[in-house]
C-alpha cells in the first residue's frame, strides 16, 4: 500500500450557486465519495459561467492535485461552457464524440430527436472518454486527470458511481470519533496537546447544541492505523482526567 | 447610483467541509445576502485548516474583489487559525481585542469563566473591529475589506445580519424569472439569441423534473431595469412563438 496521499481539486461551475439561487449539494457528495476512495479533497473553487474564470481555476487545481473534478456547465444551453474551458486549458480542440452522439440519438429518438442544443452535449475536448450516466442521456467526460460531471446532484451522483474504483488512490484515510456533552472551549488545550504528540494524526472538533446542552464530537484522522489508535487512547485518557464522560464513536 | 458592480470573494475554511463530514450551508447564505446588498459574489474557495492555504486564498480573493468574507476557524480550539492567517496575509500582529475580551468575560461569567481556549476568541489582527453576534459570546471580525465570520451557519447568519447596510455596494442586481414545462434543450438556441440581443442581461437556465415532467425556469439578471424588461419581453415572445406555455415569475 502506497504511503503517498492522493489529492483532488473540485471546481463547481455556475452563476446559480454564486447568486444564492441554487444551494450546492455537489461539494458534500464529491467530498464524501473521495474520502471513501482514499483520495483527499484539497480545495474547492466555485466560479461563474465565464470561460476565463473556469480556465484559471481548472489550471490551478489540475496542476496542484492528482485529480480534478468539475460539476456543472455540461448541459445543452449556451451558458454551458465547461467543455470549451477545459479544451482551452488543455490546448486541444472541441470535437463531437461519436459514441456520445450515438447515446444522445438513442435517448432522444422518441423525444423529438437530436436538436442543435442537444447535440452540444456530445461535444468533448479531443481525446476524451465518456463517463456513463444511467439517469439521462448525456454522459460525463474524462480526459487526463480531469473528470467533468453534471451540475444536477442526482446525475452527478450517478457519474461518481460509475467512477467508483476506477481511480488510482492512496492509503485510505482512517478516522476514530469520540464525543460527549463537553464544551469544546474546556478541552481546547487538551486537543492541541494530543494532536501535537501524535504527528500523523489530525484532530477536528465539531461542536453541537442539543436538547439545551452544548457538546462536541472529536474526530481523529490518520492514514496510519497504529498512530490513530494511540492518539485515540491518549485523547480518551485526557478527557477522563478532566472528569468528562465520553462516548466512543461520537454522539 | 453607481454603475460599477461591486464584487466579493468568500473563503470557506474547514477540513470538515472537505472531508464531507459537514455539509456547507454558508456559501448559499452569504451568496443570497450579498445579492440583496447589491454585491456580486465572484468566487468561493473552500480550503483546509492549513495556514499557508488560507493565506493564499485570502490574498487572491481580497485583492481581486471589493470585499472578502471568510467563514470558519474563529472558535476556541487549536485548529481555529483564521485570525492568524489573516494577520499573516495583512502583515500585522495578532492582539487581544479589549472589547472582545470584555464581551467574552461577561458571556462566560456564569459558565466557568474565561479559559485559555475561550480567550483565543478575543484574538484579532491588529487594527480590527468587531462584528456583533447576539447568539454566542464570540464576535466576528472586520479589518479593511475583510469580514471574518463563524463557521456555524446560524451564528454566521447573525453576523451577516449585523453587517446589513454597512457595506458600500453597487447597483442592485435585478432579476426576472419565467418558467414552464419546457425542455431546456428545445429553447437553447432561443436563449442564446435573446441574451446576445440584450447586452447588459444574463440569462440562466435552471432545469427541473417534477411529477414526471421536465421543465425549466429562465432567470434574466441585469443591473439595468429597462434592459431587463426588454429582454424579458423578447424571451416571452420567443417562447410563445415556439408554442410553449410559460409562467411569469417561474414555477
Amino acid at each position: 500500500m502506497s504511503e503517498r496521499i492522493y489529492t483532488a481539486g473540485l471546481v463547481v461551475i455556475g452563476d446559480e450557486i454564486l447568486s444564492g439561487r441554487t444551494h450546492d449539494r455537489n461539494i458534500a457528495q464529491v467530498a464524501s465519495w473521495l474520502q471513501v476512495q482514499g483520495i483527499r479533497l484539497a480545495e474547492v473553487r466555485v466560479v461563474p459561467d465565464v470561460i476565463e474564470r473556469i480556465v484559471e481555476a481548472v489550471d490551478a487545481l489540475r496542476t496542484a492535485n492528482d485529480y480534478l473534478f468539475t460539476t456543472g456547465g455540461i448541459g445543452p444551453t449556451h451558458d454551458d461552457i465547461t467543455v470549451d474551458a477545459i479544451a482551452a486549458a488543455l490546448g486541444v480542440p472541441v470535437v463531437i464524440h461519436p459514441q456520445a452522439r450515438a447515446i444522445l440519438e438513442r435517448y432522444y429518438a422518441d423525444k423529438g430527436g437530436l436538436t442543435e442544443g442537444r447535440l452540444r452535449m456530445a461535444r468533448v475536448p479531443e481525446g476524451a472518454e465518456l463517463i456513463p450516466n444511467r439517469m439521462s442521456g448525456a454522459p460525463g467526460i474524462a480526459i487526463g486527470n480531469i473528470r467533468m460531471m453534471a451540475g444536477v446532484p442526482h446525475i452527478a451522483a450517478q457519474m461518481l458511481d460509475s467512477l467508483t474504483g476506477t481511480l488510482e488512490g492512496g492509503a485510505p484515510l482512517l478516522s476514530e470519533t469520540v464525543g460527549g456533552y463537553i464544551p469544546e472551549s474546556e478541552v481546547a488545550v487538551l486537543l492541541r496537546e494530543v494532536e501535537k504528540a501524535h504527528e500523523n494524526c489530525q484532530i477536528g472538533s465539531y461542536p453541537f447544541f442539543r436538547e439545551g446542552r452544548v457538546g462536541a464530537n472529536f474526530v481523529i484522522r490518520s492514514t496510519d492505523a497504529d498512530a490513530l489508535q494511540s492518539c485515540l487512547h491518549t485523547l480518551c485518557e485526557g478527557l477522563g482526567e478532566l472528569g468528562f464522560d465520553f462516548t466512543p464513536g461520537g454522539i
